[in-house]
């Protein structure tokens, strides 16, 4: 199935809400840590308990990388364990060029199974082709992020306008089979209405709402095209560590419907 | 003991040649493939037959994930197995912020247990902070690239001057412990002798010489500080797969001696 029907669809049918499975063993509630594999345990809980709500799930591999091999076994038993129709991201913002490009796209794709990535553009095109070569799979760059030293080099004036925006309109053009899109920071509302202004539809993946700050109402009112669903709001901590006790899933799935019910009011006044 | 004395030490008694271990097990000599663990062997037997003459081993990580959990554990292996003294660099180009990138700097160098990294700076020094505030670990900063696709953003001028010169601009401010370098392709010359001007002896780590067709000598002519070894000339496939055969190690050899005695050449028109 071609990545972007299958982005269209779930938008469609489920909503915005990413959860984020940036699962830190050191959070994990008590009742989970005796148990054999507890990060593994802490995420099909998260699932279960949110996938009929969720668009996408999006993994941090920082977050498993830390853990050596053993990490990257938590990624493949994690994301083979989330249910058909979901869209799956590998949040590792890989940017590298020729056959090292097609190498990190083939763990992600091939030897993980993920349905997009995400990519840092720094060197280009040749960072992202292998990523975006298949309509099966989607690409999210790396465009304007809201950390403070984003300014050191996403913001500088280039060539009449800020590098992030040339971040954008050059995904536009490499966007030939409708399978890219951007990262754009949930605290960077007024770029992120510019940016809609000059992509059409193109869809952004948003995270920082939650434990980080951003508003769901601005990001959609901002971003979303109104008859469109086209947007992907990731919030992680907020989600998985609403709750440090033995319901943390239920607490995790009242953090989700809230976002969806803020989603809805939201939409409502489009 | 701090990186920039380790790196200093290494390239003044054993010069700039360093060898990419991106071992690509479809590549590896026949007689390898039945061992239990041919990409483990080949890297050993390339280790063994350079060790005294190079100054660092790079490991680019995408040729092990993409192996998936084994790909980390060989790895682990790998860099397990360099000898004290040289310089043992994690090509991974990782970039992202906050608690994410001190998570990528733990699984470099406390996990697998590296000298150094390659980082991509788009997110500014967030990105790059956890992996210099120990000054027994460095980073070098990508900067501008050999790729034709480089001239995507790279050499975009912002601000008055190109964007890698605006990199290695704030590599020099973030250089506080002396643990900081950055990474230029060997193709550009021109810019590299501009960013050396620039830059004092901050370390170059200059990839692209041998299949990539750089050149050793022009490198060096325009990197190098006359009386500071400071630049990291690396080479991968040249070096690795210069015999199809058995003698795969004795010629991976041969090609190393081949660029030490083009770096003495040099050094002595200096």
């Amino acid at each position: 199935m071609r990545f972007f029907e299958k982005l269209n669809d779930v938008l469609e049918h489920k909503g915005c809400v990413c959860v984020g499975l940036d699962t830190d063993p050191r959070k994990i509630p008590h009742t989970l840590r005796l148990e054999k594999d507890p990060v593994l345990s802490f995420n099909r809980k998260i699932i279960e308990a949110t996938a009929d709500l969720v668009c996408a799930y999006k993994l941090n591999f920082a977050f498993y990388e830390a853990a050596g091999a053993r990490g990257w076994e938590l990624l493949k038993k994690t994301v083979d364990g989330i249910p058909g129709g979901i869209i799956t991201i590998a949040d590792a913002k890989r940017g590298d060029i020729g056959n090292t490009a097609r190498m990190y796209a083939d763990a992600i794709f091939k030897e993980l199974g993920f349905d997009c990535a995400t990519v840092n553009a720094y060197m280009g095109l040749d960072a992202v082709e292998p990523f975006i070569e298949s309509p099966e799979h989607g690409t999210f760059v790396l465009c304007l992020t809201s950390n403070p030293t984003a300014a050191d080099f996403q913001t500088r004036i280039s060539e009449g306008i800020p590098l992030y925006e040339a971040v954008a309109r050059k995904v536009l053009d490499w966007n030939k089979q409708n399978n890219c899109g951007v990262v754009i920071g949930a605290s960077r509302i007024a770029e992120m209405k510019r940016i809609r202004e000059l992509s059409g539809d193109l869809p952004f993946l948003v995270p920082g709402v939650g434990a980080q700050g951003g508003s769901l109402e601005d990001v959609l009112m901002a971003a979303r095209v109104f008859d469109r669903a086209n947007v992907l709001v990731n919030a992680s901590r907020s989600v998985l560590y609403s709750s440090e006790g033995e319901d943390f899933a239920d607490a995790a799935r009242r953090e989700v419907l809230e976002m969806k019910r803020q989603e809805k009011v939201t939409l409502d006044k489009l």
